[in-house]
Formats: structure tokens, C-alpha cells, sequence
């Protein structure tokens, strides 16, 4: 193109890697099949929360099926691949509850893989297709991360939805083209002119419907591409195409978006462990190391956190079970007064209880002492103190689990935390067989089966 | 909101103007139903270049239902609202032969009427509520248009896509919440969350998909909202808002984006006669004006434009039928060989033939001499030279037909331009009751009439 930088186009380097790659390592896989099983697990969670005239619209209705037919993660529904991957992305984010990337300054999994089992179930893949194109898209997504942020984030734009949409394609593309490098490289080209999603969408449901459609743009692109659909394959970085349009950058030096590590391992998936804004997470730990205070002995609790968390979890009287989540002070009281933050404790009705408020009262937030951006624990560190009519105590967490780079929570922790999610959904049984068929993918016959597991494992009273 | 500016959100000033604007005034509603007329011919002639597997990945496969049902353009096809308007938007907007607006910068029609049909038909509207529903997404489109461009457009979004959907999503929520204030504003919220498209789609079908599915993106966010959707109504103005994210300038002085004057008739929309790039119109007609030459005798042609078009369309030797249509030397060729420029002088075949090639080889363009920026008449004029064995004779064309403000091409022109349109593809007599119903639109009773009588009209041949 005449227009374009020389080069290889970036869409064409995406695609080589994408069909060259047929291996991944053992220890991604691992870290790959652990962050699904969580993406599931919220997915099924928010079935609590969603409306189902909501999802109705995203798949102009749904056409009730046999359980072993269906494609919306939890439910005996089916659709297309483009709309069953909005509403599952949907699903994955309404809670904010899924697993982020520092790549991304997002969260992969609940972009990448609703569109992966979408295109995978129409396929007939095998469960080791499935899981090698959600690491692939995984990481596409995270290596564009890598190059534009924090420049992408900070201007604004929200990466789950713009940049997810790209690994949304790469793994709908390598479902649907195989080793066809010219169709993956068009849908590639095409997602640029799908990508979209703000940050002023947060706390709203736009915020989830944006990653919805994203998921859905990954894999219209590949769909539409198989039927002869064009695209600029230098999109990218055409003068007027994704990176300077988005990002006002210059697009010299792509080649360092490619990737040269996996994201999923190096830095790590980070997996939530509790229902809210990562930036309360060490608080929240603090508070748990310190144990369940007795409300009535509390004189006052300080939290204290590095100043950038500090900016936007400083929410001394959350109005709703949405603003509960970003405020650190609610999260500290509740893992204070239970031992415990759940996803109930962010029904509305819930924030609004006497006991809880008067803990809110006596609590205070502070700079963490003498915290600096380069030394690592203390910026993502909190301390809580405890001052009782006994006396006095002060926890400090110096980094969240599973924040730690290279560090993943414990597996027994995410298991739990499905357990937990869907407890009241799934039959007990139905739970243990999906874990153990997400945790054995490489040697699931049909990647199907795992909606079909997921249906069978809906619980009569849910 | 706290992280907004004070004042009413744009998106409420732009739902209680949607709301409150109940009559159209009639020489607006005549440029309407003009401009319709125009868009519906151009979407039925893209049936000669479009590939149905495309369309069928967009509708998620056909449901082949009697005619009378149909709401794809000119095909016996039924799908959902969201997906009819995408195609229907994809469908007149493919040729590059659909109107537009220098307030928009874009092509208004193409991306607003099939949202406002897909969403009349839905809700069994009249052919008045749809006109006037039309006439709303315009403006809106275009109020955006003038207060964002010239920036917008030269930094590189493709404003029928990214401002296109603004007026999707005005035409689908007048429609479906009638004056449900707060249900429009969250509409028009909603639709920030999906606004997309690119220049460097250019050249590809990615650009004219693109447009589809920001007309769906308007019918879906008004669906969604209707179905319980948040957004944030500050989503504009927001300091991660629209305005500041896509276009990096501050939102102040947002008021200035109402609109004001109907853009319809002031300066009014263009539509075009050639089915190519609109700098290349003015050459054209100057062309016209010289009249048929033997090329035998000519020596040479000299094409005289303003240096603004003259970068995009100064194309010497064009490779295919895309490519010609942005090519001034080649348009300018055809008019003075044949003394037409029509849909099927863009096929690839056409673009090779010898006598063409031995014209082209004739032309030079130049600057327009002594044009400065500030005399409209020479900005948008073009000259025509003409040297053969028997003399020299200029023509000038100051402004091209439809381009003055304010002046619309007459409407014997663009009812001859519909009938060249669909010739071959409707019967004569359905085509003339497909001109009568849309000039009369205030009269039809059901807005879903108008798909009736289109697919009614589809000749046994086509």
C-alpha cells in the first residue's frame, strides 16, 4: 500500500504468528485453563444480576434447545457465534469480577474466550484447538496492550473492549482459517474498523455491553472474511489507521508489539479474588489477616494505600452496590465484620445496613507511609490498623495474591472461588465435572461438550 | 456526575430536542424524501455487486419468508431489526453512489434510513413517524458533524460510521421510546460505547461494513435501552468522554453541536448523479459540457481542479473498478467517450478497455488557475480543456450540480437516477409505485409498506 509504512503490515505479522504457533507451553496452558475455568465460573455467577430482556435483545430472542445444543455459557439457549460471544463476554464482565493483565490494563479472558468457544462449538474443535486459540488470542490482545499502554488506557479508551476485540479475531480466526495466513491477516484488518469502547462507560452496563460487542466484532471479522470480505491489511499502521487514529502515536518500531513472551505466565493472569475494583484487593487481604474485629470495641480503622489506588477507591459512603466496589472503605468493613467479601454483599440493599454503616463511620484513609512508585510491594501494598478499646493493630499486605508478577493464586483458591460462584447454580456434581473438564481441555474430544457439560450441570432449583 | 462538566449532558439536550420535535418543516420533508428515494435505488443496484455469503454471515443465514415480510432491500428476506439495518446501511452505502453532507462529512442517508426503516417496520409505524424519525437521525448526524469536523474527519475516523451512528441511534430511539426522554438520552449514552470506523478502511468492503454495523449500533443501543441498558448520559462531555477521547479537544461550548438549521436544506444534502468520488463530479460536468469528442482527433485533454481535490483523485492509470472511481483522469474519460459515467463503467473489465487506456494517455491535470480557498465558486469548480487536430475549447463548471448550498439536484434527475438504478432489477410499474409511495410518504399508512412494495416490485429476472 501506498499509504503505509514498508514493512511487513502488522496484520500480516499477527497472522504468521498466529498460524505458525501451534504450541503452547505447558506451564501457559496451565495458567490459560485455570483463568477459563474462572471465566466460567463468574459468567455463571451472573446469572444473579442479569436481565434476561437484556439478553434477549443481543440475541433477538432465543430459540429454546436441548441443553447439549446450547451456546450461552449456564443457559439452555441457543444463537449464532457472533451473538452467543456477546452475551457470553457480557456475562464474563458484568460482575467485575474476571481476571485482568497489566498487558491489557484489562481482562482478557472475558473478551477472548467467549469468542473462542463460540467459533470452536460451530467448528466441531477439539478442546485443545479451543485452548491453544484462546492463548493465542489471549496474547495477541496482551502484546498490542504491551505497545500502546499506558498511553491507550490513560487517553481514555477502554482496552478490554478496543484492543480485546483483536484477540477476540485472533482466536476466531485460527478456529476459522486454520493455517490460512491471508483470511486470519483480513480479519485481523477488518477488526480495525469494528474496535471500540470508552472508559466513561464505567459503572454502567455499557461498560460490560462494549466488551459484549468487542467479543462479537473478533468474531463477526472472521465470519465475514470467510465470505469475502476486504480489508486494509496495513490498518494498523496506514496514516490514518488504528494506531495513530486511536493513539496519535507513531506507528514505527510494530514489531515490538508482537510477542516475544507469554503474557499468560510473564507477567501473569491476575485472577480476582474478590467482587470489586482490584485496587481494594490488598486492603481487603490486610483486613483478612487481621481477623474478624468485634464492631462494638472499634474505636477507629485506618487504611492506608499508595496514593494512585488511593484516587479512585476513596469512597467513604458508597451509595449502591456498584460504588461498593470501588470503595475501599466497604470492602475493608465487610471483610472486618464476616471474615469474608462476597458477591452478595454488593446487592444494593446490602450497603445500606446499620451495623455495616456505623462501621464506615470510624473508618479513616491514609497515604501508606513513605510509599513510592519503585519499590513494587509498597505500590500495590496496604496496611489496615485496628484501634479497639483492648488496643491496637496493624496488618500490612505488601502485595495482593496473585498480584505478584509470575505469581498466580493457588489453584485450590480459583477452584473455590468457581465453587463459590456457582453455588445455587450448578448441582454439586455438574460443578466437579465442569472443573474437571476445563482442567483436562487438551483432552476434551469437542470443545462443545463444554456447554454441554455446562447445561447439564444447571441445577433444577436454579 | 462528578467527573463531568456542569450544564445539562449533551445526550439530554439532544433527547429533549428528538422528543420535542414534533413537525418537520416541508421543504426539509422534500429534501427527505428525495434524498430516500435516491438511497433505496442505490441500495437495490448494489444487488448487482454484492455477494449474498456476506450478507448471509451478517443476518446469521435468510429466513425465506413471503414477500411481504421481507426487510432486506429489494430481497425476499427477513432477519432482526439490528441486523436488517446493518445490511440495508452496508447494502446503499457499497456503490460509493449514496448522498452526503459536507455538515456530516460523511454519507447521512445511508447510515440513518436503515435504521429508522428496520425500527418503523418493528413497531408498525407510519410512513409520517418514519419520515420524521429520519429527518431527526439526520440532523443529529450532522450537528455533531459540524461542531467535530473539519478535526475529525482529517485525523482520520470515517465520520458516516463514527458520527453516522449518533443519528442511527436518534432515528431507532424516537422510534422505539417515543418521548421517553431519559430512554433517549440513555440511547444516545449508549451509542458512545459502540461508535467505530476508520479511514484507512478505504478502497475495502471493510468501509462500507463499517457503516453497517454503526447503523446497527443505533438500533441496538435503542433495543438495549429499552431493555434496562445504563449508560452514562455525561458520555459525551465526559473527560473520558466521546468528544475528548476520539477528537482530543475539550467539550466546551457543547451547546453549539444542537442543531440549529436543518442541514437537510442548509446547506442541504448533495446527491450525487456519478457513481464515484464527489471530487470528481465537477470535472465531470464540465465534461458533459463539452459534449462527446471522436478520440481520434484529440491531441490532448487538460483537467483543471482545485488543489484540495486534486490529492485524491489525481489518479493517472487506475487498476480496477474501485480505483476508478477515485480517479479524475478516468471519470473525465468516460464522459467524454460516451457522454455518461454510469455503475457498469466501474467493473474491473471496463477499466482495461484499449480505447480508454489510449484517452488516458492524453490527459494532464493541473491546479485551477488562480483558486484560493476563499471563493467557494473556484473551490468546488473545475475546467475542462479540450485540444483535438481541429482546435482548442474550455469548459468551466463552477460548482457542480447539487453542490451549491442550499440547491438539491432537481428531482427529475434523481427519479431518472433511481430508474437507471434499478433498471433490470424492479418492474417498470413497481418501480414507478416505489417512486410514488416515497414521494408520499406522509401519506403511507404502515412504514413496513414500503419493504412490501420494494420486494413486490423485484422483477422475475433479477
Amino acid at each position: 500500500m501506498s499509504e503505509s509504512d514498508s514493512g511487513t503490515p502488522l496484520a500480516k505479522s499477527f497472522a504468521d504468528w498466529i498460524c505458525e504457533t501451534d504450541e503452547v507451553p505447558a506451564d501457559v496452558r496451565a495458567a490459560a485453563k485455570l483463568a477459563i475455568l474462572d471465566a466460567l465460573g463468574v459468567a455463571i455467577a451472573a446469572r444473579r444480576v442479569t436481565d434476561d430482556r437484556l439478553l434477549s435483545v443481543v440475541t433477538d430472542g432465543f430459540v429454546e434447545v436441548p441443553p447439549t445444543e446450547s451456546t450461552v455459557i449456564g443457559r439452555p439457549w441457543r444463537t449464532s457465534p457472533a451473538r452467543s460471544a456477546f452475551v457470553n463476554a457480557f456475562l464474563a464482565h458484568v460482575l467485575d469480577f474476571d481476571d485482568s493483565s497489566g498487558d491489557l490494563a484489562g481482562h482478557p479472558t472475558a473478551v477472548v474466550l467467549p469468542a473462542a468457544l463460540a467459533v470452536a462449538q460451530r467448528h466441531g474443535a477439539t478442546g485443545a484447538d479451543l485452548l491453544r486459540a484462546h492463548c493465542l488470542g489471549f496474547e495477541v490482545a496482551c502484546a498490542i496492550g504491551r505497545r500502546l499502554n499506558p498511553g491507550h488506557y490513560d487517553s481514555g479508551w477502554h482496552p478490554t473492549a478496543t484492543l480485546g476485540a483483536f484477540g477476540a479475531a485472533a482466536a476466531a480466526a485460527r478456529l476459522t482459517h486454520g493455517d490460512d495466513r491471508d483470511a486470519v491477516a483480513r480479519t485481523i484488518g477488518l477488526t480495525t474498523a469494528f474496535a471500540a469502547g470508552l472508559k466513561s462507560s464505567f459503572g454502567t452496563l455499557a461498560k460490560s455491553l462494549q466488551v459484549g460487542r468487542a467479543c462479537e466484532a473478533g468474531v463477526l471479522a472472521a465470519q465475514l472474511t470467510g465470505a469475502g470480505a476486504t480489508s486494509n491489511l496495513a490498518a494498523f499502521e496506514h496514516r490514518q489507521g488504528f494506531v495513530r487514529v486511536f493513539d496519535r502515536i507513531e506507528a514505527n518500531n510494530i514489531d515490538a508489539v508482537l510477542p516475544g513472551r507469554w503474557s499468560l505466565t510473564h507477567p501473569g493472569v491476575i485472577i480476582k479474588q474478590y467482587p470489586c475494583c482490584g485496587s481494594t484487593h490488598s486492603a481487603i487481604e490486610a483486613a483478612y489477616e487481621h481477623g474478624v474485629v468485634d464492631a462494638a470495641t472499634v474505636e477507629e480503622v485506618v487504611i492506608e494505600l499508595h496514593p494512585r489506588r488511593r484516587v479512585h477507591v476513596d469512597r467513604p459512603w458508597p451509595d449502591g452496590g456498584l460504588a461498593a466496589k470501588f470503595s475501599v472503605q466497604y470492602t475493608v468493613a465487610r471483610m472486618l465484620l464476616s471474615g469474608a467479601v462476597a458477591l452478595d454483599d454488593f446487592e444494593d440493599a446490602r450497603v445500606q445496613e446499620p451495623r455495616l454503616r456505623t462501621l464506615l463511620g470510624k473508618i479513616r484513609v491514609a497515604d501508606l507511609e513513605g510509599a513510592t512508585d519503585e519499590r513494587f510491594e509498597e505500590r500495590y501494598g496496604a496496611a489496615v490498623t485496628v484501634r479497639t478499646t483492648e488496643g491496637s493493630r496493624r496488618t500490612f499486605v505488601p502485595v495482593s495474591l496473585g498480584r505478584r508478577p509470575g505469581e498466580m493464586l493457588p489453584a485450590d483458591r480459583i477452584i473455590a472461588k468457581f465453587e463459590r460462584c456457582t453455588d445455587g447454580i450448578l448441582t454439586p456434581d455438574g460443578s466437579a465435572a465442569l472443573i474437571e473438564a476445563v482442567l483436562d481441555l487438551e483432552n476434551l474430544e469437542s470443545a462443545g461438550d463444554l456447554f454441554a457439560i455446562c447445561a447439564a450441570a444447571v441445577s433444577a432449583h436454579a
